[in-house]
C-alpha cells in the first residue's frame, strides 16, 4: 500500500524559507542532502508524518513560476485567532480568516499566506474532517 | 502545534482523477463536498495520514497550466519494481525506476509518473528517510 510522504517545491533560498517554515508554521528542518547541482531539505514536526520538500537548484536566480493547477498545501491548528495574531504580529502577510459553509454547516475556518517563493498554504483551524 | 494535513490540486474532471489515484495508487475517495460553484474530493488510504485535496471549477475546460515550481507528491512503496510493473500494465506511462546517490550512498530508488491533469507523481521505494 502506498503512504504519502512529501510534497515538493522549488525554492530559491532554502534557508529563508527554512526560517520562514519554521517561525510562521513550526515546521522544521529534519535534514538536508547536498548534491552537484541541487540540494533537497525536508521540513516538518512531531505531528505530521508528511513532509514538504523544497528544492534548491544551484545558480538559479529567476523567480519559479506558478501555474493555476497547483493549489496549496494546508496545514491544521488547534485555535486559529491565536495563530492567526502570531502571524501577523511577527510580520507576515495572511488573509483575514474566513468560513466555509456548506448547506448551512461550517466546513471550515481557515486564512491564506504566502511563503517567500509565493506558494500559497493554507492554515485551517482543526474541526470536523480537518483534524 | 501545526499539522500537514493535506496537498490540494485542481483538475478538470474529478471521476477521472479518482480512478486514475485508485487504479494506478490506491488511493480512495474518501468524501466530497459539492458547493454551487466547485467541488472538493479528498483521496487516501490507511497508510497515509494525509490527503490529496482535488479542486473542480465547475464548467471550467481549459487546462490547467504547470509552472515551473510546484514539483509532485512522492509516496512510498513496499517493492517499486511490482508497482512498477503493475502501473505500466495498467497502461499507464511511468518513468524509468532511477536510483539516487549521494557519495556512493543509495538515498532512494523512484520513478514519475504523470496525473490526468499533468501533475508529477514520485514513486519511491521505502527505504531509509522514505519510509
Amino acid at each position: 500500500m502506498v503512504r504519502i510522504v512529501h510534497t515538493m517545491i522549488r525554492v530559491l533560498d532554502l534557508d529563508r524559507s527554512a526560517a520562514f517554515y519554521r517561525t510562521a508554521l513550526g515546521l522544521e528542518l529534519r535534514r538536508k542532502l547536498e548534491f552537484d547541482d541541487f540540494s533537497l531539505a525536508y521540513l516538518g514536526n512531531d505531528e505530521s508524518e508528511v513532509e514538504l520538500e523544497l528544492t534548491l537548484n544551484h545558480g538559479r536566480t529567476e523567480p519559479y513560476t506558478h501555474g493555476s493547477g497547483y493549489g496549496h498545501i494546508a496545514v491544521t491548528v488547534d485555535d486559529i485567532e491565536t495563530t492567526h495574531a502570531r502571524i501577523r504580529d511577527a510580520g507576515f502577510a495572511a488573509g483575514d480568516i474566513v468560513e466555509l459553509k456548506n448547506g448551512g454547516t461550517l466546513v471550515g475556518r481557515f486564512f491564506f499566506m504566502n511563503d517567500p517563493d509565493g506558494y500559497e498554504i493554507e492554515v485551517i483551524q482543526r474541526h470536523g474532517d480537518y483534524r
